[in-house]
């Protein structure tokens, strides 16, 4: 039925995930592409007042599982209300975030139960898998200093920066498991020549001409 | 673990649960039992803020999967944060409604994948089941009048009624298949009688001397 592609940007803070969406986005609407980019959580109107939730610090004691619910009923809209039309209307999907960051944030980074979060994404996403996985790979010091500036406030070090390592390891094993599906772009260079490597990712799945 | 005993109340509008919820507690309280009283949806704080999009009519374009998700994330944090500790003090659980409901209303009334919503229980229950679910079952015509009076008014026939009918059989298919765990209590005599009747179905499970 569908017939647009989907990809997915992932990537730990600070990898420069809208960036490089932006920059593809932008090179393909100049190809006369019609492009939705779209991220989660927050993509919906429904999912904007489910975000509220998330972070309400009334909500504090959230348990791991009630929040993991609340990012998959926000997918479940988000894949129902945008991604699936535009994909039925013959539009490109890029996508900040996706299945591959509730696995890696809440199964690697907090030591949810794998199972749990698989089957949770299984159920939110109806099965809509992506046509790529474009993960962008940085050292976690390195993201989190582009983030917050040069100096990584004391508060991130230790127990933070632990987090951030399982989350990335999290993502990397994913993509070493699904290699059709992921391509790891090294994100430690500049903006452009990781634009390029992107380019090079995409170039055959969105037919794109070298 | 557990130590204390749950006990789910289930049927649709106007068959009489929280009545015989209260009755009930009230008879264990006075044998000197602790006793929680609780629901679905909206026990908990959090569970408040997600019956308010529930209902929001800003949010009328709630997918279904989606909304199946709040109920979960409503069910996970209320097992959470009340069923479970209550049930490890050792109290008695009485609770209107739990995942029976979800598979009536949303599986059998709408027609939801039934697959995708006993997972999607599975999961926000943690695989907590009560010992013993009592199914209070009465005409659906017997129900909607006690709700909304004696005359029901013209926009509920029809299509509400068959809904309606659809989560009664939904109720009693479910009790057929589990007929270790389920009790079904026909409600449509006096509250007195139906009070004695919900009484002998759970004096074993709970240990009252008849």
């Amino acid at each position: 039925m569908a017939t647009g592609k989907f990809i997915v940007f992932e990537g730990i803070d600070g990898a420069g995930k809208t960036t490089q969406m932006d920059l593809l986005a932008r090179l393909l609407r100049e190809r006369g592409m019609q492009v939705l980019c779209t991220r989660e959580p927050g993509g919906t109107g429904i999912g904007a007042r489910l975000r509220e939730i998330l972070l309400d610090p009334a909500c504090r004691n959230l348990d791991h599982r009630t929040e993991a619910f609340l990012y998959a009923a926000d997918r479940a809209q988000h894949v129902h209300e945008k991604i699936l039309p535009a994909l039925h209307r013959g539009e490109t999907v890029l996508c900040d975030r996706y299945c591959y960051s509730t696995l890696a944030y809440q199964g690697w980074g907090r030591g949810m139960d794998m199972e749990f979060i698989a089957g949770l994404n299984e159920l939110a996403s109806g099965g809509l898998a992506p046509d790529m996985v474009v993960l962008l790979d940085i050292e976690v010091e390195g993201g989190l200093a582009r983030v917050l500036g040069r100096h990584l406030p004391d508060r991130l070090e230790g127990e933070k920066l632990a987090f951030f390592r399982q989350v990335r390891r999290g993502y990397l094993e994913q993509a070493a498991k699904q290699p059709e599906l992921f391509r790891v772009v090294r994100a430690d260079v500049s903006v452009q020549e990781v634009h390029r490597r992107v380019l090079a990712a995409v170039a055959e799945v969105l037919g794109l001409a070298e």
